[in-house]
């Protein structure tokens, strides 16, 4: 059997939910449906789930909230007008959002996370009665009833182990399971919500749970390409790629999952197939442990991420200091900084560290203290920086894949602040100025794509 | 001024001692002369100090040492009667010898220093002597004498900084001085001795004391290599280097010098000129702190080392634990185990290790340790492993240096391990199979050197 999932823009509309019905008939064997809230149905919309944050920050503020939780109604009830709702058939979603703000919350935490997480809750239990009405056999089932309980923290909730064995008597339900994705409840029962990519966690779950032999994940994209389309137009799609490669280049910027959405179909050996709702002939990409490679292609995909910034020290005799690098781990440690990598030269180390782990306060603050700490001779923060990955399983069976990138980047006349490629063999990393960064990984794709 | 220091090899026999008389003579501003004892008369020869630490050990054991003691006495008679020495003018030298197990010694730690220290202290008393005999006004001057404080660790002695203040009253003496390397004194006046290049780092101190202009430092060799001569025949001189092109080069086996020896010069900001005693009318290499750069050659030196050795770790989702690297580099810091790098992927970092620093029995310890404590996925020691290193300060205003090296190592078949380059941009570091080392060398001469 297959698990199934539909981001918010194949459900935005009663329009996208008719393929969404089409898809799940054309299959038997895809038997749980993981939902999103809906998404925007054009550039401009709003998505439901953020008229729910909307909604609920009126809650809480006191202010009047009349015309959002209207707003919300609406945006479902013309998905029900498309398949004939009658009002009595639609009365308990309007009912659901009204209530929101009457239920009892631990705290506003709390009272956030089940407003939001009513997006797809709501939506659900929608299609659920949608699929019956066109006869097709569902049910909706509730996080609760499931068993998928959640770790306590209302916003960025961890599943809890004894959730794969609650979901396993759901393995041969005689209904095709209608599943909300985004959140589970505390032991207490209580909502509490994935953090990003929620939705997809909830699919990899369920996958996990019931031993799927494939988790379809349905987004608005034809695959996954080995880069992004806004640098590189029409680039190479990937047919199948390894969760390792997957990771390395989510790493470094590749937006279609969040990498830490996929863990539970990792853990249950589950290949992941991502496909698009609006191009369901597509066969889109297939995401597995272990696959072939195909020689003319030893990489997978190239990315590039602006998001992190390099904190140089150079002190002359630096690698004799035993626990020298200790110190200035240390200290981030202190500061509560995680950092990346650190690749070093004799005499210098440049620590890799993701901008968002820093504030002008914190590193200010780690400045001063290893100034005092190391002296070092040298010592700067360089903002300016990307991080380009060249990643592909299929690298470490082929020689001369750094002399094709290194050459490809100095002729389009790349400095390289850094290169950083360890044992592993999978992916080589180079730190480049920020508005080098795009230029960088079209070259790249040129070296690697365009020739072959 | 300048202070001119010969080695063991420029002073083996009165042959050589005259090609230092005449290197001394042709320049009236090398005003003082640091000596190292007698070295290798040919490749069968033993070494004075050598023959110095087999005496210490048979007095040490109570062994009979008379002939010992007589070999020792025969290397200095055959420079001193090459010199005309009357009996009565080499006799305090065959005494000083005869006597070395007759002083006191607080242990015999400082036994042996003071034992090893006389290979250059009698040699430096020598060629005072031989200096005058042949018209040089020169004196000998004892460390003792000049105010050459070192710290009290008999093998591994560091100079005191108020050396520096002692020594600058001998700036501007009268006559030729003539000062023994290897050794100082504690501050109870026993001998303790320098490390590896001892008579170097003596040298580089009377050049900071004295505030040379420059300091010579005469071996065997017409200069500094660009690479290794026993891998790539008549390579490459370097005429001017860098303090820290040097470092890096040392650090990855180039044997001139050992790095260390060059710091008092770097601190008293003095070049210094490597020659040979057998060519002196060869410029030798200068090295400086700076120096200009020939764009056609960005590349200094090339250096492999086989001393290390690689400990692969990968674990899923490693980057996302905060202070995984800090438990590694605890658990190496447990066993008093340096490490000199760490280039990291996503998830597995490889960190590489001197091999002297791991015994098996070490190895086995900090590895069952790791495995308990961080539980990786995938972990393991790489034995067989070399560093192969570029240098060049030039290489940080010259695209390309990376894409050529990883070309030219491609081209040569050779799989890179690691690649590691930081912010400095002044080496690049690959990994690779210690068999493929030195062919690496070579294939990366061929491509900085050879086609210029």
């Amino acid at each position: 059997m297959k698990v199934i999932k539909f981001g918010g823009s194949s459900l935005a509309s009663s329009e996208q939910l008719k393929k969404v019905i089409q898809i799940v008939s054309d299959d038997a064997t895809r038997r749980c449906v993981v939902v999103s809230a809906p998404g925007k149905r054009n550039p401009a919309d709003t998505k439901v789930t953020d008229l729910l944050i909307r909604y609920a920050d009126a809650v809480i503020a006191g202010r009047d909230y009349h015309d959002l939780a209207q707003e919300i109604i609406a945006r479902y009830q013309e998905i029900a007008l498309g398949f004939n709702f009658t009002p009595e058939d639609f009365a308990p979603i309007k009912r659901a959002i009204l209530n929101l703000p009457l239920a009892k919350y631990p705290d506003n935490n709390y009272l956030m996370a089940a407003f939001k997480a009513h997006g797809e809750k709501l939506n659900a239990q929608l299609i659920a009665r949608v699929f019956n009405l066109v006869g097709i056999a569902a049910q909706y089932l509730d996080p609760a009833e499931a068993g998928l309980i959640v770790t306590d923290v209302p916003d960025d909730a961890q599943i809890e182990p004894t959730s794969y064995i609650n979901l396993r008597k759901w393995q041969n339900n005689a209904k095709v399971l209608i599943v909300p994705g985004f959140f589970g409840y505390n032991e207490h029962g209580n909502i509490c919500t994935f953090s990003r990519g929620g939705s997809d966690i909830t699919g990899a779950i369920m996958a996990r749970g019931l031993n799927a032999d494939l988790y379809e994940n349905f987004t608005d994209v034809d695959a996954i390409y080995s880069v992004n389309p806004n640098i590189v137009p029409n680039p190479h799609a990937i047919g199948h790629m390894t969760f390792r490669e997957m990771r390395e280049l989510s790493y470094a910027g590749f937006s279609v999952f969040h990498d830490e959405a996929l863990i539970p179909a990792i853990q249950g050996n589950i290949d992941v197939n991502v496909r698009n709702t609006n191009h369901p002939e597509a066969p889109g990409t297939i995401i597995a442990a272990q696959i072939g490679h195909n020689k003319n292609y030893p990489v997978r995909g190239i990315a590039a991420s602006k998001h992190f910034c390099g904190l140089y020290i150079s002190k002359y005799l630096l690698n004799k200091e035993v626990g020298f690098t200790r110190k200035v781990l240390n200290i981030l440690y202190k500061y509560n900084v995680g950092y990346d990598h650190m690749p070093s030269g004799i005499d210098d180390i440049t620590v890799i560290i993701p901008e968002a782990n820093l504030t002008p306060d914190i590193e200010q603050s780690i400045m001063s203290e290893l100034q005092t700490t190391i002296q070092p001779d040298e010592m700067h923060m360089i903002h300016d920086y990307a991080i380009v990955m060249v990643v592909g399983e299929g690298m470490r069976d082929t020689l001369g894949v750094m002399a094709r990138s290194t050459t490809a980047l100095a002729k389009a006349g790349i400095r390289l602040q850094m290169v950083n490629q360890g044992a592993s063999e999978i992916s080589i990393m180079f730190g480049v100025a920020q508005d080098k960064a795009d230029l960088a990984v079209s070259a790249l794709y040129g070296e690697f794509f365009k020739q072959n």
